[in-house]
């Protein structure tokens, strides 16, 4: 079993452009706040690990891994490396590390994720998102390409199922009206009420296909690292401080699948089978089996990717809150508000807290882990036991899911 | 334990740009030679894994993960990822792979390392590697950055403990005359004698500081891909194919450390430590005490980082051939050549077979194991039973060694 002590997200609303300040600073900054929070020394770190997606292209920087050996000098000489699946690079990185102590390499890691995004143009840095996709045959020449794959997302639900524009503004109501909770949040002093993101007009103008700026989660700078521990390292840990191990979060389950890279072939495998994503659904029901769980009702909750309210929407069913093709009902019921019988995103997910993108995988961890030990704060879910998180990577391609409980 | 099935390299020699192809068929080529060197089905592989240093800047493709899905039907919904610690990338990419199988998450994993360099021009492909440094420090604006990084290693062995040039020379001029043994090697037909190395002329000029070009690795396109294996697959692939578990290549230890990024701060750190890289030194001691040998004549044979000669140079020592800074007694003794006591790269290494960056670990560890396996061909070192790799990302920054036996 992996335990997360805990962790350290950067405000969201940040620019780190603005304020003159090297990625190098954001994970130095994420670094120092997470050993604050912990308590953990940073000699106690075993190894590191970053998850990021293109700092290559948006800071001209490769190697990530070893810039966490600048931030502190007992940090000489530790095993790091950087890991990387476009938006869900985050959770690979967890994944790495929490393989990593369950063969017992080591027993404590230090994982970040981070993206810094505004250090270009809003055009730039679409078609940078574009080698999320297939470069040349989906993204290349396109104005942003993002929002017109997951467009595409929506038209598939339409013509299947069929989708009405009011359920993705409820998506986006309710993502917004969460981030006003997190004091972390990108969005926490924005506007967007219902009724604005359910209207198009040249305060919410399409953006591409199906998708208005309402639909969209923001081009977000971030940084956030947690720690996670095997279990000999968190029953000491545990001691130190007073308290028991029950009461730390751990990881009970992870899935993680890759759908074929272009949308339209995701479409054309999935046209019999019930799911739009299907390999997003088993990755979702490895996790559940993996932690020994039923279904989705043995949650308290779930932090999802929503990248675009479409992709929400195709968690809701996959998730299993509804049959296939109906999230709908779940938005209708409200089940999925911050106080509905399953919360989605109670921390504002990606479209309220923000997108840094290789850093959202490890704040979905970071949030999950908090909301299972009561430390939520204004965003807290009553009695949260068992949260899921699922990240996903590209047009539904890469999908990595957790289940952290305590 | 993790085996080592086989795999497959393509050749180091082609230019995929100049054959019109993208970085997604050198992969494909690589998982399809490395399934049919094998024998082991698309059906059979459960995880893979990508290492790749900075396709984001040379192709203008990340998530190259996903591309594995596209080579085969049976791979739709296989777990991926990719893994990147600069010019170290293969060797993290392994490290993953092999953790999870020792976690018991997967028994058989794809590995493919993969670079694709000649789709720019030289310049701009050094400004691209200086992203494996610190960029803004130590590479922005520098006409090849890395030759002077690794020129600087050369400067302080010669402060420490003097450095001839003559030494460098016939390291090049070992790495080029092995290479001609090797089918895949990118130098194979090229002309390169220790005389030639040893001159400063118009056919052998300075790139930076002391490195010229005789005591470069190359600019080379390529795609490298392994299979590795539980205990309990291993077994049960030796009985199907009538030979015996043993027979099969194995890693029997590890080492991974990072040092601090900048080369600066790599120096100052050691200057009262016998060994210049010391980080560089520890990864090898750890990876000799997990494999429970006492020192490097244990060894057959060892596959290391020549990015340059001096790189080399420093690996001899470190690896315990010499005292620290006598690595010219190893080098005038002839310990290192091909029919040396401990031979250095039998294969031409990076400076002969080529370095594409992201497969050069994937390239030495496969290397090692057709080694170990008596399958190495025209570069086989005769009765080889242990081989050492190490793969360094940046200016010494990432090092990664494995032991591979049978």
């Amino acid at each position: 079993m992996v335990y997360i002590l805990g962790g350290f997200q950067t405000d969201f609303a940040r620019n780190w452009t603005k304020e003159g300040k090297h990625i190098s600073a954001m994970i130095r900054e994420a670094v120092d706040g997470c050993l604050a929070a912990t308590g953990v020394a940073p000699q106690q770190i075993d190894v590191g690990h970053v998850g990021n997606f293109a700092a290559e292209l948006y800071a001209m920087q490769g190697h990530l891994g070893a810039f966490l050996v600048d931030v502190d000098p007992a940090f000489s000489g530790l095993p790091t490396g950087r890991h990387e699946a476009a938006c869900a690079s985050g959770s690979i990185a967890l994944l790495a590390a929490s393989a990593e102590i369950e063969a017992g390499r080591y027993d404590c890691a230090l994982v970040v994720g981070v993206e810094q995004m505004k250090t270009v143009s809003p055009a730039i840095g679409g078609d940078y998102l574009g080698t999320a996709a297939w470069y040349e045959l989906e993204a290349k020449g396109v104005e942003f390409p993002f929002p017109k794959l997951f467009g595409k997302l929506g038209d598939e639900y339409d013509r299947r199922y069929g989708l009405k524009d009011e359920h993705l503004a409820h998506i986006a109501a309710v993502n917004y009206g969460n981030a006003k909770r997190n004091p972390r949040a990108q969005t926490r002093t924005w506007y967007m009420s219902e009724a604005h993101a359910c209207e198009t007009s040249k305060y919410n103008s399409v953006i591409g296909g199906r998708i208005k700026i309402s639909d969209c989660s923001q081009v977000t700078d971030g940084a956030v690292a947690v720690i996670l521990a095997s279990e000999k390292f968190a029953h000491s840990y545990a001691k130190q401080r007073g308290t028991k191990v029950e009461e730390l979060a751990k990881i009970e389950g992870w899935g993680h699948r890759t759908a074929p890279l272009r949308f339209d072939d995701k479409v054309a495998e999935s046209a019999n089978d019930p799911y739009v994503l299907p390999h997003t659904r088993r990755a979702i029901l490895d996790a559940f089996k993996r932690a020994g769980i039923a279904d989705c009702w043995a949650l308290s909750g779930i932090e999802t990717h929503d990248c675009f309210t479409t992709s929400e929407y195709m968690a809701i069913d996959h998730f299993g809150l509804t049959a296939p093709g109906q999230s709908w009902r779940a938005i209708e019921e409200k089940v999925i508000d911050f106080d509905g019988k399953l919360p989605i995103n109670p921390s504002g997910g990606l479209i309220g807290a923000g997108h840094p993108v290789g850093a959202t995988g490890v704040r979905q961890l970071l949030d999950a882990s908090l909301q299972v030990t009561g430390r939520a704060g204004n965003y807290q879910v009553p009695d949260a036991r068992r949260f899921a998180t699922l990240n996903i990577g590209g047009s539904g391609t890469t999908s990595c899911v957790f289940i952290v409980g305590r």
